[in-house]
């Protein structure tokens, strides 16, 4: 055997992870070095298993290991994730919650239920494990887009405590407060008692270890943001938008709040949905129903990155909603969901990274 | 001359209002009827400008007259039209508001500002003096419908009032929160601040005489909604809803809030919006992206007059709001909005006739 541990350490040194600007060694990324006589392994754990650029990573990695060990040597790289966090010690709530994600809009009926699903759906797909709290305590979508409208969540006894236990479906953890009322019943909730459904709904459910517990609130800017913030550090927000003037104006007034000092959750980026209208039979034709790239524009102007532009795709005997995600069939939508979920996990991971930066880096090997 | 005043007014007493299901001379409808030796004259006056019965009253008028005075004989029929009202003693806020209609919607983002802006222009076109007020606080869009978000609003002294004087566009008097505020500034309303912000357009605005005035309400049900009702007699709400299945949900909810006894509300119908998408080049072609005649079936369910259901078109080069309202244009969107505004019209006036109905009718001739 010619090549050592260290100086296959040496190579895997100069790969860099593109998006945390620094080398996969520095980064503590690889584990389990192993170098046998007749093969090299390792793992490479990333910071979401919804890496986009798991499979150049990868490469990159061999390439290296290839140049020190022989090109014929085998090689063989377990690629897996550790999605980081940066909230684990600062709040006895949802310890076990490494990222908690808002998504927001300014206006309502921008698809704001429908991103937050598929994102939770491709998230779980990806590997992950994703929680959703339907905070829309005025409209909750999600029991339908989930299609468990008629479920009723279990209760867990936890010490002294009754936890409500969230339905699964699609691989995600789902609670909704439309679990809780009638969907005929008017509930007209007071802003207190929202409030108070909301911290009971973070504080009382038995959410269990997650990588990402995505909330999706209410739309506007009103007193259970403030409840939501207070109760919770929020690891960041996404602003959902469709691209016409009205939806940019209030998705402007929505990216202010979360800036008030009171307020102060960082903005992970803008998706813009609802970017345009394409029959599935003319794809070709790109009709702009709501506007063009209002969404792309939002985010130049307030210098957020662009999460993702999601078009509406239809089949022209197609119709409605059946609480099946899109990200689940095979189209143009699914797509542009899935690469919104690789998007946002990477905006995610740069973020904690950011914040990890000043503490000490351990290599493990 | 060989016909009496007496034989008119009985021909015409044959003619029914056929919304009404009363006849024009019982509705006290025939104003100023003059019989001379060479023409007869009247007026016909209807419950309101925008009624899409005026032709057909017209005819049937001149076949009973023509049928006692000779087929030859000339006629002259003036149309014309005073809203009927049933609060006009009921509150010292507002006398001179003939009828209050609060546009609401379970969801936000199903076109509740849009459908109330072109609402509002097609019943002024109409003929009727028109208002609205946006008092959708959490996401203003009626300054952008209206094209007028650069406009500050006036005050006039009156008594020792201060009033604000609504901006006037296309025939229609507005107010909004968003003429009070910089469009890119959060505005964290804590429920009561809301409330108050309406309370004042109610009160401290210069609306003049109305025939009707529209409240733009903020999506789902909340405080605000609580203290509309307490504040002000509202004549009925319409809900706006798309057809899919989240929004159905949501607008279930809007319906039951009304009838609520603490609101007590009449719902006087449902309007479905962007029932389809259609290219403009393609009319054929129908695309029910948000399902199909959910709004249909949500009014039949509550047994509920559906007062429109508006489609969207798109040429495949156009993109985008520019502050025109739709209903200014010369497409199907258009002329599905001055149905709507027609049919909203005759069913406030087949309201207020049957709240009027016991009252003593007398008829001015």
């Amino acid at each position: 055997m010619s090549v050592t541990k260290e100086a296959v350490l040496k190579a895997l040194a100069t790969v860099d992870d593109p998006d945390l600007k620094k080398d996969l060694v520095t980064l503590n990324m690889i584990r389990d070095l192993e170098v046998d006589d007749d093969k090299i392994s390792f793992s490479v754990v990333l910071t979401t298993p919804a890496c986009p650029l798991k499979e150049m990573i990868k490469n990159d990695c061999l390439k290296a290991v290839s140049a020190v060990a022989g090109e014929d040597f085998p090689i063989e790289i377990n690629m897996t994730s550790e999605v980081t966090s940066t909230r684990l010690d600062t709040t006895p709530l949802l310890p076990n919650v490494k990222n908690i994600i808002a998504v927001a809009s300014g206006k309502g009926g921008v698809g704001k239920s429908t991103v937050t699903a598929n994102l939770a759906v491709a998230l779980a797909q990806s590997g992950a494990k994703v929680g959703v709290i339907d905070a829309d305590i005025f409209g909750p979508s999600l029991p339908t887009m989930f299609n468990c409208e008629h479920e009723q969540p279990s209760i867990v006894k936890k010490g002294d405590k009754n936890l409500i236990v969230p339905i699964e479906q699609y691989g995600v953890k789902v609670i909704s407060i439309g679990f809780l009322t009638p969907s005929d019943n008017a509930v007209v909730w007071r802003g207190p008692m929202a409030s108070s459904a909301l911290k009971q709904f973070i504080g009382d459910a038995d959410w269990g270890a997650l990588d990402y517990l995505l909330i999706d609130l209410p739309p506007g800017t009103s007193d259970i943001h403030l409840t939501l913030v207070q109760t919770v550090p929020v690891t960041g927000a996404i602003i959902v938008t469709t691209p016409q003037k009205v939806a940019l104006a209030d998705a402007t007034k929505g990216l202010a709040m979360f800036k008030q000092p009171q307020i102060n959750v960082p903005v992970l980026g803008v998706v813009e949905n609802m970017a345009y209208f394409t029959p599935e039979e003319l794809p070709d034709n790109k009709y702009y129903i709501f506007g063009q790239d209002g969404g792309r524009k939002l985010a130049e102007k307030f210098d957020l990155p662009l999460l993702g532009q999601i078009p509406v795709v239809q089949n022209i005997r197609e119709s409605g909603d059946n609480g099946y995600p899109v990200v689940l069939k095979d189209n143009i939508t699914a797509q542009s969901f899935k690469t919104l979920a690789q998007t946002l996990a990477q905006q995610v991971a740069i973020r904690n990274s950011s914040l990890l930066k000043t503490k000490k880096v351990e290599v493990n090997i």
